[in-house]
């Protein structure tokens, strides 16, 4: 069986019912395609296109139908192209004819365009939560270490001491920017295109705010070509993902280099790490890794799209049918690694005495030292310049900043006091960093208040 | 002038300071750099770091510096390596030693985020504007057309008839979810970086709130390593720049198919037309190629900074100074081309003879003749086959729809009465599609009216 | 079952089972994996490493395998990761401890690595071969459509006449640059990497080139550790098959132009289309429409394992697991784009009248003019001058060139003479143009004959 | 002036003239350009389209406009769209309409076509010439240190101690794949389109081999329609770039670990090197930071053009002139970056002892303990087991391999003997890996002579 039979006066080619059919991919919509059936049914039969009986057979049907796929009963052939047409079709076996009236004022265009944004709207939803769920786990971490001080990077050189929960805080806002920007996807998915028809709308006297109340839709396209068109609210969601991948990919860059022997600033729990086939002390950061190269996976997905849109003249184009791999692929991806990495955040060991040694041994607290002459009057750029002469000794005598006598400060400039080296004490540069959005504990301690009830927020998400 | 050079014992390399220089592109935010850095330096001495003397010794010195600038008096040079070491070296020359000072409390991390921060706002709200242009332009063509019939397509096949307004509205459709994307994309551009020195913050008793509104600016960031790494809003600019282009690939695809001997429905001004060095008699459609085929260069601008961005650790790496020539190349690129098609659409010449004649020569009115057997009683499914039936034959007799009798139509079906052909009259056919956001008359005028409204808010858009 | 459990205090999260596991993917990767280990395991063997009988036990138990696997009989589990591990399981069940014995002096690093290398040059093999396919219905359809003129366009405009069977021809010279390319590629898929163990080369006294040649490889790679990390050669195949991609896309556009209405130049056979759920009438080349959008994935695949790969330091991380799914959807898509597309090609009838016809009601013979009056003496530049303001004329008046008059072309210009129009007839045009490479009819018979021997030794292509 | 006036009855607005104007980047052709034209204009003296006087009058103005142009003299205009057109006009301002000759039997879009495979042709050489001289840093580094022992890293964990000399030479694997890839690109440079004219070929009796072997063409394109669409060569050389700043990304990320204070195993001149404006102390491995972000622009250039070309129809699109700058910012890109490298990398100063601490205090010879067991008999997936054990037996204990005594050993496997601990000294693991391509000093000798002939070689390349 297909839909379009009359005009052909010859079948498809096996190979080519092969090559266009989506169904074994599609049928992922198989829920989301039954349920704008029923409600576009409901208002064909509100409106007066069906009886109130033609209605609740066809329905009733559906809701069969429902059921097998739930129990995984409808087998999926190439020959019947896509899962709508599997469903039609069995509609029309289970109720006769009357299963063809289902399609009235309706195209598989507007009605393919209604399933992706039913299935984006939920998936949305459940991409804002799992990022709740991330952020969870880097608060726990967080208060579990608030004041644990680590090297700052710039460069991967170390810059100036800071606070490991700051850290992660950092990954935190970065989550919470893609979260904003998810629910901002969320109202360009929640329009309705159902009523376009193929393009240019219906003849028959539909009622399109009825459908769209039924389906819980904040609006409905304004321009049934643009209703069909439109895959605009698919592309922004792989931006999205690729923004957080992006994101994602350097929080796990940082957990790879902090695992390493020579970081050595945390353990990943056994449970999220492989080893080797053949080297038997390996212990290797798998899941991150595998996180980080999964950004390319939805950057190609992002570009996949793209290119597909580029160009095509309105209104639906064939192309269009290859947008729903890549949409499907992101959304299992950026899901599954939201997923995986939560556990294995909260599951860290951090290696305190580790971070704090590291950041004793190092010129981090430099700035400080320039600072300090600023506070006795020096422009900046002086004093800059004074203690990178003194860096430089250091490094050629072999001597950390603490480890140089009043003396020898003295030579680089005059306005160094005693009180000088109290300054790189690194909890010390820490605290003093008390500016809003700074490193200081008190500021990091405001910020986890807020960004809890961020997080909750998020939690409850509904669209 | 090195910013840094204390703790080096050697210079930079010649070949090393051309690599790494950026001010030769940088220094387009010359105007962003002076404002941040008098904004900062009027807070430095709010909080008393400066004195009000200080202060406005620099600023005047800063003041200068912008009309040297303006003037194009600031000789730029690769060993200085950015925008912002000239003018603080310019500085320097004019006011001695204080002007060090302004650098007090600030990084180039912070400082450069600002500047792109500022930058961006601008730059959004102009894009948005532009986009308003454009849409003008579409409304004025559109309603100069409101009536004229044409062929609409599906697969780039004749599908049923639509108004030439409708089609023009789809893209005005398109363009209003960019522009609100933009808009989405200002609130992540509104947040304010400066105060989040190097990477920790600042030792220096600042006041971020006062700088921020001094500049402007709804928020500040809430962790200042978040706030030197962030180039999320530089993403968004690129991924909603890349949508936009897709659109507009898509409108000057179908321009051009418009304008081929072929479609031959429209006439592109000769002012937005080339010709060839060859052959006499062309006149080509070059803007609308261009247009097309910028659609690439915004792309790979996105993929451009995704790449960079991709496994970073914190914080700031020098990779990110590449952030830079893909945001400016793509507002320059995405600006021209709004402007460019704003007077070529109002500048269009429709030919509405051609449109009518391909729509009436045709079978796009088949649809229509279906629902005529639904409204008659027969499931949709059956009176698709019946009229595919007689499409074939049609086909086989080379004769178009409305050439068939009576007689010949009840062999198909008998459901078939007098009035079946007048259902395949175009514009009957558009006017039959009534439901909200079909492409009747009165539905077109409808949108027509929001549309205006829409298009005028945003011409007057400022952030 | 882990391969390396020993170090491990705790098992691994189910979760991470799944998330990390490969095997419902490289499962395709079975055979080659088996071949491989014979080979290695042959190695082995003749080295000394295992005993005859060792090496014997163990090939049989891999060949009941490879046995096992063809028939389905293997179960694919998360928890055994990979499908070497599902193997090298299954051989320690069949043969005892002994099994374990296979993995001497190799890692999956490198064993992964061979199974890439013998997998690649097998499927490009099969492209090549596929390249050839297509190019035999090109030439099959140019061969049989000759001498049929039609307009050759540049920027979407009638440019000059040109042969239907020369615009075929461009496209397998296209396709035949492709398959260079794929050759080229061929040598670099050609190293042999296994002995490379994990990072270092082993400390077991292999024949490294002995199992090369066992395999059929060409060479080996020179260095252990370039030969785990690369994955040039796959990243060759993808961005080989990106450019064979957007040549199959600029073909499909042609054809899509060519069965709308409004060029109506070709049909393409009902066997390779499909029909419309709504408008009877409808009959879109999807195929075609599915081939362009197509090329949207394997740009993705491209773009998706060069961010993978960007910033990985050496050697081996598992990020780099991410380039299998990518190669594997590319060497399916484009091997079923190049099969779908040559009986397409076959099957496509050409309307020759109508090509014939819009040659003749067209300004397409403009440059013949200028170049009449060029060989009159005249500068280039001034002819085409002139003929510009003659079609102008023309435009204006609603003639064609060749229904203006002698007297009204010499007030152009006094050098033309009686036989000015002769020029003007599309076959005469296209015979003109006789240098090599040109459209007449000699040329393409030429570059045909070539064609045939190039298509021919591609057929018989074995790497 | 325009070339193409005559048949329009209106000028080219001035906002499209800049939109469209090309010459403010393909100027950089303005070389290339005359030494086609030159090329072209002895052609057609040859042929007697020309009188030899004609012909020597016109190369002699060309010649004079070289000079003017290499002397900076000729001013550019966007009016004048193209270099081409601003050549050709001067041309008729020296020599007066004679100057119009030039053009017979071209056309400017296999002028342009011309200029750009002449243009690559040079730049592969260059490329390629590059390439061996950071291949000759490699060697020279290489050998200067080549018998330093290093941690080998897989996951970036230790793995099993290498040569840092072998690191090396697996980047110089990688470029030299990379030389022969440009190498394969150049043999699709080196075909000369001209003679193609529009896209028909020419009336005109030229003789394309003639000019081909003027221009040092290896051959000529056998389709005129191939001849003016085909970029193929334009991306072969961006996507060979890509693969080849992918490599430098992972090197680059090397140096930049190895620089860190964690790894502190190499230390970059500071001539190489830049500082912070804020933290004294710093020094910041900016140029290979740099290096690694510049790969964003190459993939960014590669997936510009990549779009461009996608579903362009035959022949010549506007579109096409976006292939310029992405090939010239990728040629200005790879270039700059392979030559900031070279002296970076002979500069490198490497810290021996801090490796060699390293790879003494780790587990990395973990496989030859296993490989001990081995040869003792145990089955490797046994013995594998076995050392795991073992080592996370030391982990608990806090003691590395090294300082476990023969009875620990021994409860772990009654197979170790006294001489186990000897397989643990880093320099015999590294000697051990003996088999060809391995660690071990004399395979990294023998790829060393080799890689010498190698980079010889390629310096001397010519195309």
């Amino acid at each position: 069986m297909k839909l379009w039979g009359g005009r052909f006066s010859k079948g498809t080619e096996k190979k080519v019912e092969e090559f266009t059919a989506s169904v074994f991919y599609d049928s992922r919509l198989a829920e989301e395609d039954i349920r704008g059936s029923i409600a576009h049914c409901q208002m064909l039969a509100r409106v007066g296109v069906l009886t109130a009986r033609e209605s609740s057979d066809i329905i009733k049907g559906l809701e069969e139908i429902r059921q097998e796929i739930r129990q995984g009963k409808l087998e999926l052939k190439a020959e019947l192209e896509d899962i709508h047409m599997h469903i039609e079709k069995r509609l029309i076996e289970k109720i006769g004819p009357l299963g063809g009236k289902l399609h009235t004022a309706r195209s598989r265009n507007d009605q393919i365009a209604l399933d992706m944004h039913l299935y984006l709207k939920r998936e949305i939803v459940n991409t804002v939560r799992l990022i709740a769920g991330l952020q969870k786990s880097l608060i726990l971490l967080a208060e579990k270490n608030l004041l644990v001080v680590m090297p700052g990077y710039t460069h991967l050189q170390r810059a100036q001491p800071i606070l490991f929960s700051h850290h992660l805080m950092a990954y935190f806002s970065m989550l919470e920017r893609d979260a904003l920007r998810f629910k901002d996807n969320y109202k360009r998915a929640d329009i309705m295109p159902l009523g376009a028809g193929a393009l240019a709308g219906t003849t028959f006297p539909i009622d399109r705010e009825y459908t769209a109340e039924l389906l819980g839709f904040a609006s409905i396209y304004e321009n049934s070509m643009d209703a069909v068109s439109d895959r605009d609210f698919v592309l922004e969601y792989l931006s999205n993902s690729s923004i957080l991948m992006m994101h994602l990919s350097r929080f796990c860059e940082d957990l790879i280099l902090w695992s390493s022997s020579e970081f050595d600033f945390i353990e990943i729990d056994d449970a999220f790490c492989t080893g080797s086939s053949i080297m038997p002390q390996k212990k290797n950061p798998d899941v991150a890794e595998l996180v980080r190269g999964k950004t390319g996976r939805v950057y190609g997905s992002l570009f996949n799209l793209l290119t597909v849109m580029k160009s095509l003249p309105l209104t639906y184009n064939r192309d269009m049918q290859e947008d729903k791999e890549p949409l499907f692929d992101t959304v299992d991806t950026i899901q599954a690694c939201l997923e995986v990495m939560a556990p294995l955040v909260e599951n860290i060991t951090v290696k305190k005495d580790k971070m704090k040694r590291a950041v004793e041994e190092d010129f981090s607290a430099a700035t400080d030292l320039a600072d300090y002459l600023v506070n006795k009057g020096l422009p900046f750029r002086e004093s800059h310049r004074v203690v990178g002469e003194l860096v430089a000794y250091c490094l050629d005598e072999g001597k950390l900043l603490k480890e140089v006598s009043l003396e020898e400060l003295q030579e680089f400039s005059p306005l160094f006091e005693k009180d000088a080296l109290t300054c790189l004490v690194p909890l010390k540069v820490v605290e003093a960093r008390k500016a809003r959005g700074g490193t200081s504990p008190e500021q990091v301690k405001d910020y986890l208040e807020k960004a809890k009830n961020m997080q909750r927020e998020k939690e409850n998400y509904t669209g």
